[in-house]
């Protein structure tokens, strides 16, 4: 993101247009038209793809990505199934245990596969529709998990009359299904339907990436605090033996590791969305595929 | 982020050398010669100031953030002041009071007061120096602010032989406080001992980057898991009329507030520091003067 001093990775289109001009004073129409058709070419090398080791650390953070993210789903279904005593559909503990699972895996951990889709450089030389439709699908499975897993802790505190949405926790989780859930609407709308114009795509586009990425931000917090709540909640020291959160026992030593997990994965994956080099170049037309330039012009 | 399709908002330097390389073949020396020193005009417009749009919100962003952080700390202030009886610095639950102000006030909004600050487009015709040790003392005095917050509530727990360290939100607050630690003196021997090499520089400088906005996503998953667990333990119902956190009383209408707040801020916070148009050009050399370049160069 910082430009260097000596090796300048990028320049403005003002610099085109004051090459142009110049060149055209200076040495006539023909100087011009070699200049235009320079420009030309130099503007595909927008579309050549990035260096090698910026493949191979893309390559390297996207498999510490996956491995973060199974980790947390693993965390998070042994810390349910084994200390929580499993799950059920009835109202019960057993019913507010499917909240944590459905919201990590949904919110957190597929939300954020479905986030790095397009950064994958082995799928640029495809069409992009496919990918398109995958990163759609993977994020409304990310969305009714969600929603399962809000009905789940809804019905919890139904069944017990106990009331809803009162914590900050809650406040923050909240508001991040409601607004992936419009940002999911608003994304399939306008990037999907095929009546959505250009221009709507082109003005909605930075919108729906920086959304994207506030909304794991949301959901990062919002995991925090509700780890943080449901330990306070379910670990006291009683005559019957139970450890309380404060001397650590194996539960919470899990839990806390799933909390630790889960602000890694949220890291590595905001790491992968905002590296300019790992975009997808956008510059090509959707339904064009890929054609590596010639090696000359890439050099 | 993104590139547009028509009018590719930025090109990599090997575009300049194809550019020459060809004009070279195509024209002979004076074609190449022209070239460069159009290379060296261009590069030299790396350093103009943004588009006025971009500039416009930009203060527009800068004041919302300045707002949010006033905002939250007027919240945790009164908050404590009001709801919790104040302060004082004896082990009791008054010194405890300390914590969530100095960690707000220091760790989250002096922090991002910090970060923001070489964004000023008005500063970028100035010096860097004074910036640099601008950006240095606020992050000093965020380090402090966080350092005391962490005193008061050891000391608290101290008192009562309580444990220490042991919930999810003190793992993430911990871990915040030490990478910031770290990063304040891994930054001030990398960018302000005169002695560091520039080759040191230009490595350290987006791990910098990167580990800053990744300290200020801890800080606020730390905060808002804290201010829930405080919530949770000092809101519950009793003879005397005290309301559960539950019901929502005006103190936890306030705290829930303060959460959003921070999250707000910590969003800006993050917009202003990842959009790279408001980056200060670093091509510039660091004692050198802003000079603006002529206006027929920046058209």
């Amino acid at each position: 993101m910082q430009q260097g001093r000596t090796a300048p990775p990028s320049c403005s289109t003002s610099d085109c247009f004051t090459l142009n001009r110049l060149a055209a004073a200076a040495g006539g129409s023909e100087a011009a038209r070699q200049l235009q058709k320079q420009e030309v070419s130099s503007h595909s090398l927008l579309t050549e793809p990035p260096r090698m080791s910026s493949v191979l650390i893309f390559y390297l953070s996207y498999l510490l990505s996956l491995a973060l993210g199974l980790a947390c789903v693993v965390c998070v279904c042994v810390w349910n199934s084994q200390w929580r005593c499993g799950f059920a559909w009835d109202g019960s503990a057993l019913e507010f245990n499917w909240h944590p699972v459905l919201m990590v895996t949904g919110l957190v951990v597929l939300y954020g596969f479905g986030a790095v889709v397009y950064r994958i450089p082995l799928t640029w030389g495809q069409n992009k529709l496919p990918w398109k439709l995958l990163h759609a699908a993977l994020m409304l499975l990310s969305l009714i998990l969600a929603i399962v897993g809000l009905c789940a802790v809804f019905d919890f505190h139904n069944a017990f009359k106990g009331p809803n949405l009162y914590s900050l926790h809650s406040w923050i989780g909240i508001a991040a299904v409601a607004l992936f859930a419009m940002q999911w609407v608003v994304g399939f709308a306008g990037f999907l339907l095929p009546c959505s114009p250009p221009t709507l795509r082109k003005l909605l586009k930075p919108v729906h990436v920086w959304l994207g990425g506030s909304i794991l931000l949301l959901t990062v917090a919002a995991c925090i605090s509700g780890i943080n709540e449901k330990l306070f909640f379910v670990l006291k020291a009683n005559i019957s033996g139970a450890q309380a959160y404060s001397s650590l026992p194996p539960e919470a030593v899990l839990a806390n590791v799933l909390g630790a997990l889960i602000v890694a994965f949220g890291l590595v994956v905001l790491k992968i969305l905002l590296n300019s080099e790992w975009q997808r170049p956008d510059s090509r037309p959707e339904n064009m595929t890929y054609a590596p330039l010639l090696q000359e012009e890439n050099e």
